[in-house]
Order: C-alpha cells, then sequence, then structure tokens
C-alpha cells in the first residue's frame, strides 16, 4: 500500500497516541520529528486572543531549523495564563529531550533544542492542560516514531476533534530530476464539546528549498485555500499551518522564483485546495459544500468580500443544505456586503443555469436549478457589473446537525 | 377592553384583509390612514438591492403630509425590476384613490395624492405581484377602515410572515397637559417562506411635532433597538419603520429640543426597545434572547463592533440554545472582532456571574450560570479593557428550527 500520509516524504517519522485528554479515550497526541532538522514555515491565527500554543509557537519558528512538531488535541490551552505558556514550552521541552536524547537522531540543531520544537493545541478554551498525562503522552508516542503509513495515519487522527474522518493528502512531483514528495494532515473547520474554532494544518515536503521561498508558498497555497473556506465565520484562536522541508529529494535546491519554485508552490496550493475542500465537506453537520465566484468587481478585495458574505449568509447556507435554488437570499446577500454594485448589471448563476441577469429575474427550470444546489459540490457565480476583478470563497451547508453539535452540550 | 394598537392614537384607521398573495390564505394586505395627512418620517434599508416599494417610498416620504401607507405580505417586490416600480406605483393610485374619494376623507392634502401614499412590501425575492389581486384586496381593506382594536389587529397581522405571533406595543404619555398615545406594530426579524428578510415597522402618533423632529426621534430610537438586533446579520432589500404623527392630541407642538420632545423621544425609545425584543424572541427558531454590552472600548465604534460580533457568532448563538454558560466562544469572538482589546485586562460577566477576569479564566458555578443562560433573557458584559466607550446588541439563539424553516423548503 502506497503511503499516502504525512510521513510519506523522505526524512519524516511520525506516530499519534491516546493520553487521557479526550474523555473519549480517542487519540489526542501527535508527534511529527524531522530528526535531521527542518526549513520551516507557519502561517498563525490573526485572532487577537491565541493560544499558549500560537505565542511559543511563533517564538520558536525563528529557529533556522525545526526538529519536531508535538500537537494535542482536546484542551485548546487558550485563556490559560502564565500557566498555559509555562506548559506550552514544558511540551517542548519534553518533545526536545525524548528527541535529542532517547532517540539520538542526529546532531543538535541549535543551542537549545527545545527552541527547535513547535506546539499546537486544539479542544476545549479556558482550561488548563493535564500536562502529566500529555508529557506520559509524548514519551509513548517518542517510543512509537515511524515513518510507516499507519504511523502518519495515526497522527491525523490524533489532531481530530469533531472531525468525522482524518483528512489527508499527498502531491508527488519532479523537480530537476528528483522525485519530490509533499504530504498533508488538517483537522477539520469545525467546533467540538464545544470551544473549538480551530484548524490545524500540517505538511510535511523532502523538497530542499530556502526558508523565505518555503514560507511564501506556504502563505499563498493556504491563502488560495484555508483562507477562503468560511464555516462560520470566525478565525480561532489556535489556527496554525505549518510546513517543514526535509531537503531529502536530492533535487537542484530551489532559492529562487524559478521555474522550479512555481511548480512546487502549485502543487502545494493543490494539496491545500483538495485538504480545504476535504475540510468544508467535514465542517461541523455538513452534507455539502459550494464555491462562490465573484466576478466584475471594481477591486479584488471587493470581490472577496462579496464572495465571503455569500458564503457566511445563513439563509444560503440553509438554502443549499435544503436543496433550494434560493437565487434571492444570493443577491440579498451581496446588497448588504458593502461592495460597489450596478444594480441593473447585476447576474447570478447557479452552476451553468443563469438565474437571474442584469437586474431582472431569469426564468429557468427550477427542477434541475434544485438538482444542481443537491450536488456535494457546486458553484454560484455573481457578477458585480462594476469592473474586472474576481475572488473566490468555499462555504458548506448549514445543517441542524451543527446546531445540535454545538448546542447540546454543557460546559 | 384598551386599544392596544397601531389604531389606538388619535386620527388613525386601519384594516387588514386576505387578498390571495399567500397561499396559506393568510391576512397579507394591511392599510393604515390618517384622513387628515399625517407628518411622517422614515427608515430605510442600506442595502445595495431594494425593493420597488422602498424605491417608490423613499420619493414619496418628501411630501410635506402622508395620507396613507399599503403594505403586503408574501412577496417583497424586489428584483423585478421596472414592472415592479410600476407596480408599487399602481399600488399607491389604487389607495391614494380610494382614500381621496371613496372614503371623501378631507381635503386634498398636496396635488398629486398619490404621492401622499406610502408603500411597503415583505416576502419572497424575484416575483412579479399579483398586483390584481391586491388593487382589490386595496378595496377590500378600505371599505372596512376603522379605528378599533381589532382594524389595528388585523393590520398587526396582515404584515406577518414567518411571525408566530402578531407584534404590538403602545405607550401614553402626558405632553403639555395633553395625553399623547404613540403605538406600534412591526413584523419579525426572521425570514420567511422563504426569501424573506425583511423588518417592517409602522408607528403611529398623535403628537403634534415638526417633521424635522419626528425623523430625529425615530432615527435615534431604531438606532438604539431595531438596528441593534440582530438575527443573522444581514440587512434586508425591504427593511423599512415608518412613523406617521397626526397632531390630533392637541399638545403644544414640539418644534424644538425642548424637555418635550426630550420626554416623547424617550417614549417613542420605549417603544422600539420593547418591539425589539419581541422581535428577538419571535425570530425563527428563536427560543430566547440575549443583551450583549461591551465596555471599556477605545471607541464606541470598537464597542459596537464587538457586541454585534458575539451575538452574531453561531457558536455563541447554539451555546445559549443549549443553556450553556460558554464563555469560551464569547473571547473567541470578540479576539477575532477586529477591535483594540487588552487580553491581560479583558473580562467576561454571564448575568452576574464574572466567568473570565483580567485575561484568566475564573471558577463559577456552572449550574448557576447555565440557569442564567437559560433565562427567557440574559446579559453578557464583556469589558475590553482598553478605554471607557460602550455599546449592546441584542441577540436570539440559533436552534434547529432556525434551519428546519429556512431549508426544508423549494423554490
Amino acid at each position: 500500500m502506497a503511503n499516502n500520509t504525512i510521513a510519506a516524504p523522505k526524512g519524516f517519522l511520525a506516530a499519534g497516541v491516546q493520553c487521557g485528554i479526550k474523555k473519549s479515550g480517542k487519540a489526542d497526541l501527535g508527534l511529527l520529528v524531522c530528526p535531521a532538522g527542518a526549513t520551516a514555515a507557519a502561517v498563525f491565527t490573526t485572532n487577537k486572543i491565541v493560544s499558549a500554543a500560537v505565542a511559543v509557537s511563533k517564538q520558536h519558528i525563528k529557529s533556522p531549523k525545526i526538529r519536531a512538531v508535538v500537537v494535542n488535541s482536546g484542551n485548546a490551552n487558550t485563556c490559560t495564563g502564565q500557566k498555559g505558556i509555562r506548559n506550552a514550552i514544558t511540551m517542548c521541552n519534553k518533545t526536545a529531550s525524548l528527541v535529542a536524547r532517547r532517540l539520538s537522531l542526529g546532531p543538535r540543531v541549535t543551542g537549545d533544542e527545545s527552541r527547535n520544537i513547535l506546539v499546537a493545541s486544539t479542544g476545549i478554551i479556558g482550561r488548563q492542560l493535564p500536562i502529566k498525562k500529555i508529557t506520559a503522552g509524548i514519551s509513548k508516542a517518542a517510543a512509537k516514531l515511524s515513518a510507516s503509513a499507519s504511523a502518519g495515519l495515526d497522527f491525523a487522527k490524533a489532531i481530530m476533534t469533531t472531525d468525522t474522518k482524518p483528512k489527508q493528502a499527498v502531491r508527488r512531483l519532479e523537480i530537476s530530476g528528483a522525485a519530490v514528495t509533499i504530504a498533508g494532515a488538517v483537522k477539520g473547520a469545525g467546533m467540538i464539546a464545544p470551544n473549538m474554532a480551530t484548524t490545524l494544518l500540517f505538511i510535511t515536503t523532502d523538497v530542499a528549498i530556502s526558508n523565505y521561498l518555503l514560507g511564501r508558498a506556504l502563505k499563498r497555497a493556504v491563502g488560495n485555500s484555508l483562507n477562503k473556506l468560511t464555516v462560520d465565520g470566525h478565525q480561532s484562536t489556535n489556527d496554525t499551518a505549518i510546513i517543514l522541508a526535509s531537503g531529502l529529494a536530492d533535487n537542484r535546491p530551489i532559492v529562487s522564483q524559478c521555474p522550479r519554485y512555481r511548480r512546487f508552490a502549485k502543487t502545494l496550493g493543490q494539496l491545500c485546495d483538495d485538504l480545504a475542500k476535504q475540510m468544508a465537506l467535514d465542517a461541523e453537520g455538513a452534507t455539502r459544500m459550494f464555491k462562490v465566484v465573484v466576478k466584475g468587481a471594481a477591486t479584488k478585495a471587493d470581490a472577496a468580500r462579496a464572495s465571503r458574505a455569500i458564503a457566511d449568509y445563513p439563509l444560503v447556507k440553509c438554502a443549499v443544505n435544503g436543496g433550494d435554488p434560493n437565487w434571492g437570499r444570493i443577491i440579498c446577500a451581496v446588497g448588504s456586503a458593502g461592495v460597489r454594485l450596478n444594480p441593473n448589471k447585476l447576474s447570478c448563476k447557479l452552476g451553468p443555469i443563469t438565474v437571474f441577469n442584469n437586474g431582472a429575474p431569469r426564468k429557468f427550470d427550477v427542477k434541475k436549478a434544485s438538482k444542481v444546489v443537491s450536488q456535494t459540490e457546486h458553484t454560484i457565480t455573481v457578477n458585480l457589473g462594476m469592473g474586472k476583478a474576481s475572488d473566490f470563497c468555499y462555504g458548506c451547508d448549514l445543517s441542524k446537525d451543527y446546531v445540535t453539535i454545538n448546542a447540546d452540550y454543557q460546559t
């Protein structure tokens, strides 16, 4: 069986274990190690309240090489004050000592090995981490580290919260004659039991690339995928995307924005797009997803704002849930999005079907349109009739299950 | 029985009838007449796509005196192009001719009587009005016009969409020795079958007041009530608030911002607050409401933005639905609201219970807090720890019924 997990690229070991944070007894601690030290880049939440894990990783990402990433699910380590920071550092220390000492993997990368460890948390807000359970879990995970597909899958499972299935993707390409692999694991955009609003994305690759270009490629890929996905319109306190590049693919190192860089960046973009769609379809209670394309905008910012307003509008989300070609709600959302538009040139399509054209309704086959909206994925296209800019956004439907998951719980 | 309807103030006649727009056979046409001609003011939606009714009323409100308001529910007359505009004007023409000719009520107020008629519509977007049914309905309503409580109630029922009950309020006060009445009827902020996102508010009063001050008082009252209420975060294409003042109360006319003006404005504000709360509790699927108070903000705009972000946040709304004192979601919403805050001074209270203080969680009685959140109405207070500005917002819970109402329907 091909290894299509985060452990697939050369130079990575992964593990996922159960350490007792989650009452459900499901896996809740993941470890990802690059024994030789990886070139790394990360994108963090823009929420003004951030997890202690984000605060610590923002410092550690400055290290020239990253040795490992340690992740827990079931507790966000957010709103936990100084003790939360100390706990996040303890997770890094424990991981560093295990990686450096017990595994005896490669030379020390820099002076303070714990600064080469990134940490991420996802779960309930406002509770202190059960740090003893977690450090025991890190030992357990370190003992199981492996480059096997099953270890990669264990990692993908350990970062899950309300996700109904692990979300992974892999892409393979050739760069200067060398086989390069990029792999990713992501946890869903939905929330869990119940304070979670956290997206964690981990990507590994064996490409040899400069730190700067890796960061540039990640930012762009996330900008066009995860950042285009809106499930309930808010960015969490824990959102983190990390990419680690081991450089062991033996490609001619990518050090400029040459065609090799562009090919790598494009493939990374496709991987992230794949993962974003998996997230949309596995969002809490979601049964289907949709893409909103806004064209004819005065500026790209207007197009982005309008597409997001449509994808976030509860009435549009409910209509998609009901398979209802309810274009009036789309027009209403656009009108209140605060963007420049020409009411007499405004148009809307559901899939290939024009339902509203130049400010006037068009007769259309409602049965056919219902079929379009009832697909696992369909595209809503809106033309603002103002200019030439365009942008897009991914959304998912709003179902009764979303409410069930997020209401029927007691803190 | 006291008349606590829109027909209560001196000088108004009302009617509500069924004319066949709604398939359900429920009342769908309302008429409100001030035979002597009323001083009037209105506030309209800021959505860039507006109902033909809004477009026409925006012109007609410029008339010095308004004779009548004609309203239909079941069809929004939005996205209906030039034909929609012609239909809205036809509604005004028909009402004008009936009021002037058949009822023989008072002198002609200005040259073109139809310009003294306001029109409002609420309902599905993108369909042409069944104009013959509507003009027949206007005749039927004109024949039933009365100042009785039952006629006022009929009007309140005729503007309903997914509302489960008519929403009315009345306030009485004395101004310079004269008894003044203010009454209002409003339709819910929820949506219906299924494109409705329309709020219509009609207020009558017999106070004698200048046009300018009436408008000023209305704007302020709506700003502190209806505009503070968020059900799903979007303003509709049809939102309209109209106040008509017959001037028949025999008070010394209010022509400056004197204490009499302030008393009238304050009472009008209380009436609108009452109606806004009725709307919140009757929003689609809503089982309870809450008030979000944001204090300690750097500016009032920050306070308004933060309070609205919390009230709009689906996870907060779901938590309220579940009676769950889930303060982590509140903090998450505040953090991503894009307002200035001091993480180390951030605090949060549920009712009287402090759950988060100066950036750290506080132990609290979860059972007691659940009780607070499970009330028909409770207050969430957040202190941003930045300054002295404050503002508030009303919200309601998000229930499975909201999804049912808005998804289980085929256009």
